[in-house]
């Protein structure tokens, strides 16, 4: 590109931006449901001038849809939503190439992060963002405590996670929610693959690769059986492992158990696991009563956005033996009678701080999603009302017929006479 | 009992009261979460002097619904929504031991079907019902289509099945539905056992005890992809069949073949298949161009609730062979170049005309479901408006917690500072 | 046929013969491989004059072998190896249409299948089998006890069952055993469809069939994991059950705790299951002191081939409460705590006391391997020792190439490069 | 140690020797089984100056194995069998704390290789190794090929892999094996963990690792469906891969698609796979024309012992578009028409080159199998023939007995009573 300055930045190193863009292209190839759009963005222009700010995991495809709402002509600034997922090379791919305004450094500390957010919502030197993208709500929510000219600006924004939107919801009950917000993980196609598929594979992807177990013969404990939870038991049960699910929802828990698993309270759990996995989006699930019964090399992980699930806190009282680091991303703690437990990633979202997060065909289909979110927020900008919304059915159809188009999966349309069957009831 | 008359009925013998009795309390065992609540009703009594209707599967498990509405207080009067489905047996045994209407016969034509419905809903010589249950929607469908006293005289009523629902659905479009009716099979218990589990099992029972074919080795075809279809896929995959899924529903589409399974336009499977279930709630879906192109042997079921899912009239007009029966619940259908097709239970639903329906199991949440559902329109009579409304979620979770309990599990509650955390967003 | 007399038979009901004409018919429409065969040994006569006696399920399968026999040349005496299985139908078609000498009546008592099995064996007024096919060894067995002049005339044997080749095996280290036979159900055709699909599968329809069951959401205990265990464990776990499996052998519950199943023993998991299936090839594997633990409602089946696995005496002993048939194949025993344990089919083998026993697609292989294993006994008659032979290689490889082109499935070949690359070792 | 010299060795760098010791007492914690045996070695000392020359992966687990045979008294040393797979830290610590001979450097040329394994069977300046252990039966072959002093001085060697075992029974056929070889990958317990669940994990981890694919959704297809190739395809399934194999062996074809897979020429699946993986042990099984009919953005491994699955030259003659690199071990080849295939791992074995190999827990398996094996040649010299031999019995049930124990699982004794009854036959 031939612009004569950098917008604002804070990246690691902008020398990494080739790797960046490698990793970015690789991506593109693996996203054929938002270059399609993408193409359309191009050629349609349906966000000429708005501005963005992007809270969301910086990896290679969300550099993708970065590129693909600059494409319909927004401005786009990019902070990360978690200090262990920031991919450096891709910041710094764009910055330099896309000119984009990206504050992300892996690793960052608490105070830079809450510093990258606050300078994304600033106002004081230029109007803020109209439409937000989160992943846990932490621009939304910080944007609704400052108040001020940020909420005034606000077309709306988009919601990535079931965490954030029970941040958000709760605002909308105290009545302080200023702005539509689209609920993009909770649309049908993102159910399909998101969740499910994606939080299922890559936590025991990044369990596998943090420990190297062998899942087959093991038992592996799921916490939490919401669309995340049900995808990691089915895939540690197809990786052979017997699956123990805990869940404190009796209906989540009975479809666990019609699905065959066993079913239990997390204390009886604790000492049948090899692999405890934590998915639940609430706070201590597994703590040291439950550590004191664990097995002799039990594996612990999280799954869930945040790192609350575990109480690490109580591990370390309990490990009088210290613990040590024994592989890159495992921490192993000796209880009082030698007992290991082997903590992964530091209780860390274990998908993506010892993976690579969801895989691309999953983010294709969220980022899909978020696109013709953010058209339709602006689209429709003045219709929708305060509060939390689904995404509109249609845009989940057409991601649905998009996403089968690239797996190149054909499928019949009802006949005229099948639609007046389901019309009619005579 | 020692009552002096029996009520007005119409079933098949008496005397088969015995074989019924020793049936429903058999299917009793089997249902302890409605035990429960009989043992509740019988106690509170809260639908004392209520008239229901119910146009159900006469099986054993209803007739244990039966009794747990009469344990409330309640005067039932039940017919049959399927001619195959009726238990004799438990017919008479219900008119001898409880003293109920019945006017159910196994294999009556459609005119008695017809005739029976009109009774249950006549108001010539008494009032009417003031409840329905229904398994097709035929009671409240037809009542609406006479009109009059029957109408003025209806508190609401349940329907059990998908199709039923799009048929009050279209009425309510229409704006003449002049009662709530509670979805039953849209509550989540149900959607976790009965469509997914009872269908899934049933369905391929049904297959097997009919052909005696061998799954594994074979080529499934399902032909629709809601909650029936997916519990059919799973089962006849877990059977060690090769599954492909045909849809015309993109969401569903998607998610089917992100479940592993083939997905593909009904013609191209109709050449690759060895068995096809028809399970869509919508009609001819297989006709003469998907039958001419199958393979010689090919089997053919509906597990749908209607049969109208396979062309029949299309498959005899292909038959130049003619056809014969081969099995008792097999009819083989000679192309003019020698291939046979099968069809299985003249595609009626196979899962209650080749078995014995949902097994007692699934039926126990069913009918908790419709004896809460039939309490909650009582209790909150005048409160609901017209309209298909869904079954209250307190109602779902209590069932949900009763089948817990009947299935031995127990579960960990919430902690107050994990509902606390829920609660929060700072 | 223009025959003028009947053979020596003893069958329930000659009238019968056309229903079992029916039922032999549609299944030789299952059996395309043995038809296959069959076509050919009436071209060639391989098995000219030969006398066979065979001791097998009198089904609609088995009469297809018969005739496959008869098409080789050979006189076939037939009696049944299970009193439960015997299709009075089936035997009537083949005395009256084939001339088969038949001896074999649905439940005949333990003195009619004595006399049976010495009938077939009889040489007082005529020359004894030369071939013999057992499945259970009764006829080998019996004629070894007999000894003389049957001993003289054989040519060797088949054997179906692990239970029958436990019995020969027996004999052969005693040095009593004194021609070849061929273990039919150790060949690798056999073993990829007999014990581990046709087992799995139809125990588990018999178990359905028995008791109407719901497998998903309740726990199976599986007692023994040989193949057929294996078979019946995985079709468990394919319907939703979670599987518990008890194994004495260490290798075999490695494997199925490698293959994600819980393995425990069996007192252990008598407290846990709902559904208890043993199929061990041993004897009083659940007894008393397992039943006393069992839940209220627990069914137990068998599907070994004795009925010996189950303790029937022990739980006669403990119901207190008495036992009653409370469905066709169903008895239910009660505890003198109230508890009641269910016993499917009378421990028989639930398979085919229950259900049809295996598919025809299974038997199909079987009777391939049995038809062939007759054509290597007489082809190579005086070249085998006494002893148990492996079905020759050549033999399971021609049934797996006939049964994968009934299925419709072709491979590849390997190239002559790959070949030698297979024998190079540079 | 106090030793005052290192052995002769050639490593990458003596000073990752402490990463190297953390990684081999991270896996010795995984590794139970052979901790058991190293007790009972280093008590009893079987193999008291034993000469022991290993070329095998060089890695943690690897590294356990030989201090297990240390501790019994061997004197061990090692290189490679494959040059991707030597974990060069692990090499320096076995050399600096264990004072092993180790002659290993990842990612060494052939030349180097070739001199390595000449290395250890040197006898020109002492006596060469009595017993081998084989991963690809290199040392061994080699040995041969030599011939002279280094064959007299052998014991016997273990071999780890099919590939090895049919190099060697070559060998025997041409009557030129010298010693007894034990036949490691054949036990039961090597099959029941290494080559099912050891490879089915790691091929697909690697290839998850080096992609990131999502494999839900997408077609697998797996070639060649030995143990290795089962297992591959049972963790495609498992993952929500929809999964295709591809074998020419019709009895293992018969048994995939029993399975419930579909099975086809490879040409076929050529244009239906997303993902390719190849587990053969032949050569050339995809090449051009399967190459040149494969979807855009294809992904090709082999999870095979050597690199010649895949035809590589004729995949770069294809790539008229040229290749590059896309992620570290992905190599983009371009079609004429555009259309992009990338090779994974340069086709080499992808759970070694992409990932970590097995798992540990496969390991102990394997590596208490050698152990033991050692013991038996050590103290059964002299008593087996030259040839291929079975690991005895008695050895594959003790180690199935301690991984059960490691494991947690307990089981049942057959009670005398059974053991009678499985003893009679009357």
């Amino acid at each position: 590109m031939a612009r004569t300055a950098l917008p604002a930045h804070d990246v690691a190193d902008l020398t990494l931006a080739p790797d960046g863009e490698l990793r970015i292209d690789w991506a593109a190839g693996q996203m054929p449901v938002l270059a399609q759009i993408q193409a359309r963005f191009a050629a349609e222009r349906p966000l000429e001038g708005i501005r963005v700010a992007a809270c969301l995991h910086v990896t290679a495809e969300t550099a993708n849809l970065v590129r693909t709402l600059a494409a319909g002509g927004a401005t786009v600034a990019l902070c990360s939503a978690n200090p262990l997922s920031a991919q450096d090379d891709v910041a710094a791919a764009l910055v330099l190439e896309d000119h984009v305004e990206v504050r992300a450094r892996r690793g960052e500390d608490v105070d830079t992060y809450v510093a990258h957010v606050l300078a994304l919502l600033d106002t004081s030197d230029g109007p803020g963002p109209q439409i937000t993208l989160d992943d846990g709500a932490d621009l939304l929510v910080t944007a609704h405590a400052r108040g001020g000219a940020v909420l005034d600006g606000l077309i709306g924004g988009t919601e990535e996670t079931t965490t954030g939107l029970v941040r958000l919801r709760r605002l909308q009950e105290e009545g302080t929610l200023r702005c539509p917000v689209l609920a993009v993980n909770e649309a049908r196609t993102e159910r399909a693959l998101n969740d499910r598929h994606g939080t299922g594979q890559s936590a025991l992807d990044g369990i596998v690769r943090a420990s190297n177990v062998l899942l087959a013969g093991h038992t592996v404990v799921v916490v939490g059986y919401g669309w995340a939870g049900l995808g990691v038991a089915e895939r540690a049960r197809g990786a052979g492992a017997a699956v123990i699910v805990c869940e404190v929802d009796p209906l989540r828990a009975l479809e666990a158990r019609m699905a065959g698993y066993e079913v239990m309270p997390a204390l009886e759990a604790a000492a049948r696991g090899d692999v405890f996995i934590t998915v639940t989006g609430s706070r201590r699930v597994l703590h040291g009563e439950h550590f004191s019964r664990m097995k002799d090399g039990a594996l612990l992980a999280n799954a869930g956005h945040f790192d609350v699930e575990l109480d690490l806190g109580e591990l370390e009282a309990l490990a009088t033996g210290g613990h040590r680091a024994v592989r890159p991303l495992v921490e192993e703690y000796r209880l009082a009678d030698g007992r290991r437990i082997n903590l992964l990633a530091h209780g860390r979202v274990v998908n993506l701080a010892a993976a690579e997060g969801h895989p691309a065909a999953v983010m294709d289909v969220s980022f899909a999603l978020q696109a013709l979110s953010v058209e339709q927020l602006v689209v429709h900008r003045g219709d929708l009302a305060p509060g939390v919304h689904s995404v509109p059915p249609g845009v989940d159809r057409e991601v649905g017929r998009l996403k089968l188009a690239a797996l190149g999966v054909r499928i019949d349309e009802p006949t005229a006479e099948q639609q007046d069957y389901r019309q009619s009831w005579a």
